[in-house]
């Protein structure tokens, strides 16, 4: 635990964060509060409240690192891949972070802003970028598709593949009989692709 | 609030199976406890465990009761459809149950076993009847394909049907957009379905 005063506002931020996912990923992503964060890094709650708006800013920055890696790892992995190639990549690397970080990953979903207050537009940029990702093989694939048409499939092929990693992380696809998370993944993007490009 | 012994054993148990789902409706799926029903229904928990063996029982019990009145509305809806009509009728009304009754819905999937136990196997085969009804369809289109390729292909229907309830039902399809849940069912369902004629 780190003792008090000994750390800049950067430091302290960044302290922070790294702490918000080490409590999702050790205890769950419900156990993560102010107290918990400021006991994790050995200062007083009131101390977040200098370096974060509320206990939703903290979370929301947190989450884009999630997001932020995420990206990062996705644009890296899909260098010099066919569009085809590339939607599966990033759908099957998504699926790795949700059965590797579950915790981590379920805290992107089970956060939901207190108060009913709107998402900021900063986390809402970063969430874009992540869907501008799957948008440009889309395009790539089928340039004369409307832009709400490209929106529109990128958005079925994520929730297609998160309800997938989530049936996965909570232990449900049993219930339906054993099948193999990645088998799924890559019959949903595949069949969905060869569809979709072929209807017009 | 009923009064003790008023009560035959049949009718204390449909008492306590509606309990549970009025329960998750009202106050969410993660309050339903022995406590919580028994409170409900003006008897003394003690009593629940003469008539369920356990918590689990008592909520897989109560979740049969959902998952059949979706089997029977599945079996209702999609008669004299064509196959592929069919797959999307049952897709739809899953997400209207989702909808309508999100909370009563998420309690079929929230629950986990205590203790690890393995899920029962009355339930499972109530859920294997759900997943037949799909699965009769996927071979009315595909008579050929082997029935591996059918399960795997009704689990990857149901994921990503259920990952658009899941998004929608927590509120997170709006993150990456605006988008209408029905359309991205129909969407994936058609161009799924497509795929998977077409590819051998």
């Amino acid at each position: 635990m780190a003792r008090r005063n000994e750390h800049t506002k950067g430091e302290l931020k960044a302290l922070a964060l790294d702490a918000v996912l080490v409590i999702a990923e050790r205890d769950g992503p419900q156990v993560v509060s102010a107290r918990k964060v400021a006991q994790e890094i050995g200062y007083a709650p009131g101390m977040l409240y200098h370096l974060f708006e509320n206990i939703d800013d903290l979370i929301l920055q947190a989450n884009t690192r999630t997001v932020s890696a995420l990206t990062d790892d996705l644009v890296r992995a899909t260098k010099r891949q066919s569009a085809d190639k590339a939607v599966l990549t990033m759908a099957l690397r998504y699926l790795q972070l949700a059965q590797k970080n579950g915790r981590r990953w379920q805290l992107l979903f089970e956060h939901t802003m207190r108060n009913g207050v709107a998402v900021p537009s900063w986390y809402q940029a970063q969430t874009a970028k992540l869907f501008g990702l799957v948008e440009q093989q889309l395009v790539r694939m089928c340039p004369q598709k409307k832009s709400v048409e490209i929106q529109l499939a990128a958005r079925a092929v994520w929730s297609a593949v998160h309800g997938v990693c989530l049936l996965s992380v909570t232990g449900k696809l049993n219930v339906g009989g054993a099948v193999k998370e990645a088998r799924l993944v890559e019959s949903l993007v595949q069949n969905y692709l060869h569809g979709w490009k072929s209807i017009d």
